[in-house]
């Protein structure tokens, strides 16, 4: 059964489940204002690791596992681990999946990576693939500034339009639909099922921008290529989402997005959000807001997932956006291609 | 419907067509064995580009590109393109995409990257999400060199158990059978359709192996934990393959992994071969043999493909094998996990 709609937008026929997920985050994402809808907050950068690349696999590590014991799940039921991060070869994820020991995806989409596996992970299960998958992916502040840009002790001012690299590792669990299963008593009050049910994939799109500092500007553009495409696709508009939230462009990348969406029509958009913008009080002096892998993670697991469970949000666009170039790349004179990837998540009745 | 078999296997139910390929290797692997099965060789090791990062995304542009010309495919049919390459954050890759513009799912798998993007690319095919996708990867000596050991003009001395970064790159184009569409005449002596039929993941195994020169040491036991893992999942054995082939082990490798298999009673294996031990003559001074991304990418879109057209080979079982680690992991003292994906590809009646 083909479940493509229009040139790039999928529709599942069963919507897979998103029956719930956990977060770790940093000492500085847990005093933003999302601190509410974090599981653990470490106590420092470190976390007792002797180096930062070890606290970051110990944290998607920790995601993983307490994802899998808060919801109950045995690991053997878990058919795919999709996961990836911002670490040359992914080793952040690659180390933390040793111990599951089963079947590994391994995935790039830098900050897009957690709206990327989502939409995987779901065709997946909806193809009959899986029963489960785990999605997960992270980002620390320090592996990612030393790796990136400059080594962490020196301190480097940074401009204005930089974005802060949120310290952050999330996980989803996605399962097949209980659809095919015999009607239970549902008790009054029962929350919701939250299921993805459709995603829009992106291609690159670079205009040539250089600045690793600038990365909103270089993943605007895409952004706004895949939400217009999916709205295309599906006839839709921006209307029928009660967020559209990407992750992430930061602040000034979601300005030149509601821009980019105002030169196509879509002009006032209250229900366009970005996750860089969200984890940090402006006084925290991130900048341009958060950015890398974990920031949409933890947002997507902590405050999205738990206001789709309490149905203050129903229907959301979660659209993951990522800078696809490296250290040598830019030292190199290339240019930084960007990418969006679109999921959407609706909070539906058991 | 449940498309698994067993813990890790999966078997497709409209098995996606390998309608074609394309590859580039460099100057070395052109005066291979292989030869005749390659489709364009390059002069040099640059080809013309500046630095030999270009150079290498400029081989996986060309295998895209030339795989879509050549099987007259129109670049919008294309659904999802799955690559993924060793340079830190799979730039190669992405600046090669650019110009395609279709979907981009970014995978890490390192020299398992060729059969990861095929198993999951079938199953997007199989599940109704993709009609056609492209599925490519690649490898540069040069590349690899520099940013995993030593810098490249340093002509470090290798130890006799290091393989050899192949410089290749190798495109597949995946499409969705045509079982549905009405019959039609097919000539005498037409080639065969050439089919993925089941794919068997890998999850990651890591003994502590901590020598980036002894790679297949690293990845010998993943790949015998998935070959056992497959065998048992479908109740086949190894005799139900005309070829079993490894990418990338090398001679070592290749020789634990049947220590391995011997141990679970599977011995001597005539069928057992590995793409590293057969890209390079012995006289060609690799040592253990080759290795990286690009190696089982063309001996699979070159030597396999063309075997399986002629029916030389009419079932085989593939299985990338990836180390996962990164310069810095094995600088702060972690070992090499080893991972082993495994896709049957069979040639059947048109």
């Amino acid at each position: 059964m083909n479940k493509r709609v229009g040139q790039k937008t999928v529709v599942f026929q069963n919507p897979p489940e998103i029956v719930g997920g956990y977060n770790v985050v940093g000492p500085k994402e847990g005093q933003g204002p999302l601190n509410a809808h974090f599981d653990y907050v470490l106590p420092d950068t470190y976390n007792g690791e002797k180096t930062w690349e070890k606290t970051e696999s110990s944290m998607i590590e920790t995601a993983m596992n307490e994802a899998i014991k808060k919801h109950n799940i045995a690991v053997g039921d878990i058919d795919y681990v999709l996961a990836g991060d911002l670490l040359n070869q992914i080793t952040t994820s690659s180390y933390a999946v040793r111990q599951i020991g089963r079947p590994f995806i391994g995935m790039f989409g830098a900050c897009s990576t957690m709206a990327l596996a989502t939409a995987v992970g779901a065709m997946l299960i909806d193809g009959g693939f899986a029963g489960k998958v785990l999605c997960a992916t992270s980002s620390h502040h320090d592996t990612a500034e030393r790796q990136f840009r400059m080594p962490t002790e020196h301190g480097n001012q940074r401009p204005l339009t930089a974005q802060w690299t949120v310290t952050g590792a999330g996980c989803l669990i996605l399962s097949a639909g209980q659809s095919a299963q015999p009607d239970q008593a549902v008790p009054t009050g029962q929350p919701a099922k939250i299921c993805v049910t459709a995603a829009t994939l992106g291609g690159i799109l670079d205009y040539g921008q250089k600045d690793a500092n600038q990365m909103g500007a270089a993943m605007a553009p895409a952004v706004a290529d895949t939400l217009l495409t999916h709205f295309y696709d599906l006839g839709t508009s921006p209307e029928a989402y009660d967020l559209i939230v990407s992750g992430d462009l930061g602040t000034q990348g979601l300005q030149l997005l509601k821009e980019l969406l105002g030169k196509s029509g879509f002009h006032t958009l209250d229900n366009l959000q970005d996750c860089g913008c969200m984890i940090y009080h402006a006084n925290q002096d991130t900048h341009a807001g958060g950015s890398g892998c974990g920031c949409s993670a933890v947002v997507l697991s902590g405050y999205l997932l738990d206001h789709l469970r309490k149905r203050d949000l129903r229907k959301i666009l979660f659209i993951g956006s990522g800078s696809l170039h490296s250290k040598e790349s830019l030292l190199q004179g290339e240019s930084i291609p960007g990418i969006g990837h679109a999921v959407v998540i609706e909070a539906l009745d058991k």
